[in-house]
C-alpha cells in the first residue's frame, strides 16, 4: 500500500520499511526544540534523572518569548534556560536572537525527512521544508532528552489541493485563513494537512512556512509540503547538501481520509474575526472596524518577503498617531535584510514601532486594552491572549495589515 | 552685574531686564512635556479644572516608557495619555516613536533661549541647545497646563571648564561620569551646571546632549552650554531660523559660586559602579567584572553618533551567547539612520537585541536578575532600578559598553 510523505518519514524514523496511519511507532528524533516558557518544565524534570542528554547537538534551547524579560519571574525563567544550556553543553542556545521556528529554518538546521519535535505548538512550521515536525508537551520533551525517541500514532492525512493563480493582494495567509474557516479549529485534529497543487508549487518557501505554521490552528498533528526544487535551493543556500535531504514524495496510491480543494484564483483577502483563527471571513465583512493596534510580523508572517509586501504598501505613508503599528521581525537575520533593503526605514518613517526579533508582539510586550481592536498577522486571536479579555484581535495577511495601519481601520488591500 | 546664560533666559522668560541667582521669578513656559508614566497625574488633576490648556501647541504628550505596554495596568496608563492628547487637541502626541527628549531635540521643537519644563528628570538634556530646561513634578505640570507659567528660584551657577583634546576612546560620557565622581550626587543640587572650554566647543551637539542629560545626576536644576555655530547648524537643519534663536552668552562678569576644571587630555574611560551614577572610577578598576547584560542606547547615548562608535567596535564580532546585548535607539529617526548606515546590520550580525525606540531598556523591558551584572550607557544605576535589588548596574560610554559586550566582561575600549 502506498505511503504519504508523513508515513515515509515516520517509517524512516522508526527503522521500518512501511508504516501506516493508526499505527503506534517509536521514532528517533532528529531535532528537539524548547522555548523559554516551555523548556524549564522539561529541564527541571530532566535534572532529576541525573543523566546527560541523549545528543547535545540535536537539542535547541531557544529564548524568544520573554525576550527581553519584563518581570523578575520572567528573568528567573530565562536563567533556568541559560543554566540548562550551559550545564548540559547544549550546542544550539538561541538567546533572544529571534523566534525559534525561524532560526531553525533559516539556519539550515531542519532538513527534508527529519523527525522534529518542539515544545511549542507552532513547531508544525517545519513541514514546509518536507520534515515531520510537531509540538509536544514539556514532560514528553524530558523523555526525548533522555532517550532521543518518542512514540507517535501515525496520523491520517488530509490532502489540501490548492490550484489556480492567486489574485493580486492575496497571499498564503489568505489560503490558510480560508482553509481554517472551512475545516474549523478541530477539523484536522491529529491529522496531517498535506498541501499540494500548482498554487503551492508557485509559493515561495517563506509563504509555505506560513501555511504550515498555522496548520495547528485546525488541530493538525503536522503539516507537510513535498520538497521540490525551491526547497532544495532554499536549503542549499543554508549549507545543506542535496545528498543529505530525504526528499520523500507521497505515493500515487497513498491513502487520504479527506481531500479539500481550494481554487486560489477565486480567493479574496481573509480576516479571522475574534476569537478564533477559524473565524475567517472575506475582508469586506469586517471592513471599517476601527483599530488601536496593528502587528506585522511573528513566526507566521515575520519574514523578509512579508515585510517587503508591507513596506510596499506603507511607503510614503504615516500611521495615525493614535495607532500603535508594531513590526516584529522573526529573526536578527530578517532585521539585517530589512535594513539592507530599506524596509526598516520605510517603517521608521511611517511611525511604526520596530521591535526586537522575538515573540514579544504575540501577547507579551504589546497588549490590547478593554474595548480595543488589534489586527495582527500572528496565528492566534484567542480571547484574552493579547491582553484584555474585553479586547478583540483580528488576523490577516501583512498586506491587509499594512493597508489597515494606514487608515486606522480594517481595510481591503485591493482598495488602495 | 553680569548675568549667566541661565539668568538671561529666565529674565527673558519673566519679562525682566535682569534677574540673579536666589530670586524667585515667574516665567512663561515655551515648552511643556509629559511622558506616559508622569503625565496621567497631571492630566487627571487638570481635567477637574474644566478649562482648556493654555496652549495646545506648546504641550508635548509623549509615550516612551511603557512602550509598548507589557501589563494591562500599563495599557490603561497609555490610554489615559492618548485620551488626554485627543480630548485637549494636543498638537504633539508622540505615541511610541522614540524617547521624548530625543524627539523634542531632533524634531526642532526646542530653541536656544526657551524656558522648557518636563515631567521627567532628564529634561535637563535640552540645555545642550542653549535652552533653560528642567524636570518638574506632575502637579506643577498641571498648573503649567492651566497658566503657561511656573515659578523658579533662579539657580546659582557652577562653571565647568573642560579643556584639552579627548584621548582616543574617551567621550563626553566619560567627562560627565568623571564630573559626577568629583561633585557627587548632591554636588550641584538646585544649581546650574554650565559647561564651557575648548573641549566642549569641539563636541558635537549629540555629545553635548549626553552631558546635559546626566547633569541631573549631580542634582543640577539645569545644565547649559552656550549656543555656537554647531548649535545653529544643528537647529537650522531642523527648520529653525537663526533669527528665532535667542543666542544668550554668559557675561564675562557673571557670577559663579564654583568653578571646576577638567583636563580632558588626561581623561580615561570611566565606569560608574553600583548603585550611583556618581560612583565613577577609571575603567581599569572594574575591568573583568562578568556581564550578563549590556545596554547601548537610551536618552543618554542612543543617538546615531553613539551607535557609530559601538558599531565600529562590534563590527565582525559576535557577543557571547549567554550575554544579552540590547540596542535601544532613542528615536525612529535614529533607527532609520542606523539602517541607512549599515549599523543595524552590524548589531544584528553580532547577535544583539535590537529594540524599538523608547525607554524600554532603562529598567522596563530588560531586567537584571539576582546576582547579574549589567553594563549600560543609560544614566542611572540606582539599586533595583533595572530589576532585582540583588543585581548590579554599571554605567559607561558606548565604546566601553561595546568592547565589554564582545568579551562578556567589563573591558577597556583602549585595549581592543
Amino acid at each position: 500500500m502506498g505511503m504519504t510523505i508523513t508515513e515515509k518519514i515516520l517509517a524512516r524514523g522508526c527503522g521500518a520499511k512501511e508504516v501506516h496511519a493508526g499505527q503506534i511507532v517509536n521514532a528517533k528524533i532528529d531535532l528537539a526544540m524548547t522555548q523559554d516558557a516551555s523548556g524549564p518544565i522539561a529541564f527541571n524534570e530532566f535534572r532529576e534523572l541525573g543523566i546527560p542528554v541523549w545528543d547535545k547537538k540535536k537539542i535547541f534551547v531557544c529564548i524568544d518569548h520573554f525576550a527581553p524579560p519584563t518581570t523578575l519571574a520572567q528573568a528567573d525563567t530565562l536563567k533556568i534556560n541559560a543554566d540548562f544550556a550551559r550545564d548540559y553543553e547544549i550546542e544550539h542556545f538561541f538567546n533572544i536572537r529571534g523566534i525559534s521556528h525561524q532560526l531553525i529554518c533559516e539556519g539550515g538546521h531542519i532538513r527534508p525527512g527529519m523527525v522534529a519535535v518542539g515544545a511549542d505548538s507552532h513547531t508544525t512550521t517545519y513541514g514546509a521544508l518536507g520534515a515531520f515536525s510537531t509540538g509536544i508537551g514539556s514532560t514528553e520533551m524530558c523523555s526525548v532528552f533522555a532517550t532521543g525517541e518518542l512514540w507517535f500514532r501515525v496520523p491520517e492525512a488530509i490532502k489540501v489541493v490548492v490550484s489556480g493563480k492567486l489574485p493580486e493582494h492575496v497571499y498564503s495567509k489568505d489560503i490558510i485563513l480560508k482553509l481554517l474557516s472551512m475545516i474549523q479549529a478541530n477539523g484536522a485534529t491529529y491529522k496531517t494537512l498535506e498541501f499540494c497543487g500548482d498554487t503551492i508549487a508557485d509559493l515561495s518557501v517563506e509563504a509555505r512556512l506560513t501555511l504550515c505554521n498555522m496548520s495547528v490552528e485546525g488541530g493538525a498533528k503536522n503539516a507537510i509540503i513535498a520538497p521540490d526544487e525551491k526547497t532544495i535551493t532554499y536549503l542549499e543556500a543554508r549549507g545543506i547538501k542535496r545528498g543529505d535531504m530525504d526528499l520523500f514524495q507521497s505515493d500515487s496510491d497513498a491513502k487520504y481520509i479527506q481531500e479539500i480543494r481550494i481554487d486560489a484564483s477565486e480567493l479574496v483577502p481573509y480576516v479571522a474575526k475574534p476569537h478564533s483563527p477559524a473565524n475567517g471571513v472575506p475582508v469586506g465583512e469586517v471592513e471599517g472596524v476601527p483599530l488601536q493596534q496593528v502587528i506585522i510580523g511573528s513566526c507566521t508572517n515575520g519574514r523578509t518577503e512579508d515585510f517587503k509586501i508591507a513596506a510596499g504598501i506603507l511607503r510614503g505613508h504615516t500611521v495615525p498617531r493614535d495607532l500603535k503599528c508594531l513590526i516584529t521581525p522573526a529573526s536578527n537575520q530578517v532585521i539585517a535584510e530589512l535594513s539592507q533593503k530599506g524596509y526598516l526605514q520605510v517603517f521608521a518613517d511611517a511611525g511604526c514601532i520596530i521591535c526586537n526579533a522575538g515573540c514579544n508582539g504575540c501577547g507579551i510586550h504589546a497588549l490590547v486594552n478593554d474595548g480595543e481592536n488589534c489586527l495582527s498577522t500572528n496565528n492566534r486571536n484567542y480571547l484574552g491572549r493579547m491582553g484584555s479579555a474585553k479586547g478583540s484581535v483580528y488576523l490577516s495577511s501583512p498586506a491587509t495589515a499594512a493597508a489597515s495601519a494606514i487608515s486606522g481601520k480594517i481595510t481591503d488591500p485591493r482598495s488602495r
